[in-house]
């Protein structure tokens, strides 16, 4: 589904779409057969608003119950959207999905190619609460942040991810620049971001089910180290896959194009009630 | 199924329990035959732990759809319920029924007799969020909330809610003593929390509902005030049940016991994300 940059045509406007979704129902981002996705959702309501070709891409993927607080997309129309199409296309989304802006573009931006650095915001919840369970992983164990803090600092730089991916020998490298990883408390909540300009399958999930075991003393630091920098993740033991953190707690938060400022301070994507609301007197 | 006082037995323990749901999937709290509802769940999840005759009995109903931060029941069983019960109940119950507390209660302590007031919070959206649909109720139109709040300032105080409530003729009294009536706004969500000794049947929907009428200007504020004067729903139009804001906006917030101290600061009960992640910086 992915456009190359050879099939655009200057008669034809490319808008940029600032989409916000819940991911639990939806099998990922990607459009698919026989599956229910958001851009598949997304293409079905343009079109019924926008007869014609459409083409629709994403800034990249995101997995099965993964969510996006702004994933771009571009989309290329022979209609003119003008802002009641943004009023009409959300009220035939389902109510989990939001588009939040449609602005119009270059004829040569590309909602993939054209992005710089994506930031992914992974919610971890200290204590169990009805209200929120699609939208945390709930770690019930006490866990060091500070040792959790000292091995994410080790993730900055240009570093070998191997041991932090699913199905390394598929990727054409598992060398990632990784420009920042930062950890933040807030309330019961421990939010993790990272932010780089490409990611590999899974990557942000296995680097947080890393973290967590770091944080609840099952690894050491030396050992998350040494993941890094053997790039071999049967080290820590012979199901690595047990590392990766559920879909549940992660967002895709940004998407970085050519020019545009950088991220917010760090603060909860979709905020969760972190306090016992009969304790507050 | 609410247990009488004169059925309490001084040799079994009573317990207070404090419960957080989210009411999405419920028939609301009170136990029913063949429906999913919160008491039952929750009796289900007790009777597997804490085998013989068990007592259950919460504060109040709530609909269906509708949430509890702290909903309150007493519960009368002949184990002694202690720290890992908690643990154990919970790991039983489903993922959006949670139980915050087990307190040891009086012999006489009974959930609903002995509550002195309850508070509900109700949550407008003004921004339609991918991310909230199950606990805001979303206005698009523009609201005026200094005239909402003027019309609330009358509902303090013993007044006639025969025009707020449904099937008014089924109540031995219409007559409720509103302590206070709160509107507050966090980013573009709207708060109105009602405290009173008891509510009558959808009162607090069928409140703000009329109340969100007079944001819109679709009514006065001296309709408003007939309304209250004349216990006489109809006389807003022929249909007033149009009037009801729908449950997912509504939160049982607190059940309040003699003794108790007072309300927190007005907060939103399950935040919502209230502004646009893309327009951060």
């Amino acid at each position: 589904m992915i456009v190359s940059r050879a099939t655009y045509d200057p008669d034809v406007p490319t808008y940029r779409l600032t989409i916000e979704y819940d991911g639990s129902r939806y099998r990922g981002w990607q459009e698919q057969k026989n599956a229910h996705t958001v851009a598949g959702e997304l293409r079905q309501a343009i079109e019924a608003l926008a007869p014609g070709r459409v083409e629709l891409a994403g800034s990249g993927r995101t997995d099965a119950g993964v969510h996006a607080l702004a994933q771009v997309a571009h989309l290329r129309s022979q209609q003119t959207l003008d802002r009641s199409f943004i009023i009409e296309l959300n009220a035939r989304l389902p109510a989990d999905i939001h588009v939040l802006q449609v602005d119009p573009a270059g004829e040569r931006f590309h909602a993939r190619h054209s992005a710089v650095a994506r930031s992914y915001v992974y919610q971890i919840s200290r204590r169990r609460t009805a209200f929120a369970k699609r939208f945390v992983w709930w770690v019930n164990q006490p866990l060091d942040i500070s040792e959790m803090r000292a091995a994410a600092v080790r993730l900055v730089g240009k570093r070998d991810f191997a041991a932090f991916c699913e199905r390394p020998e598929e990727q054409s490298s598992t060398l990632v620049v990784v420009e920042s990883a930062e950890i933040a408390e807030a309330g019961s909540l421990i939010l993790v971001r990272l932010v780089a300009s490409h990611f590999l399958w899974k990557m942000v999930r296995r680097v947080v089910g890393t973290l967590v075991r770091v944080g609840t003393g099952e690894i050491t630091r030396g050992q998350f180290e040494l993941l890094l920098a053997a790039g071999d993740a049967s080290l820590v033991g012979p199901d690595p896959a047990r590392f990766t953190a559920p879909p549940s707690g992660l967002f895709l938060e940004r998407v970085v194009y050519p020019g545009e400022l950088g991220l917010a301070a760090l603060a909860p994507p979709v905020p969760v009630p972190t306090e016992v609301a009969a304790a507050v007197d």
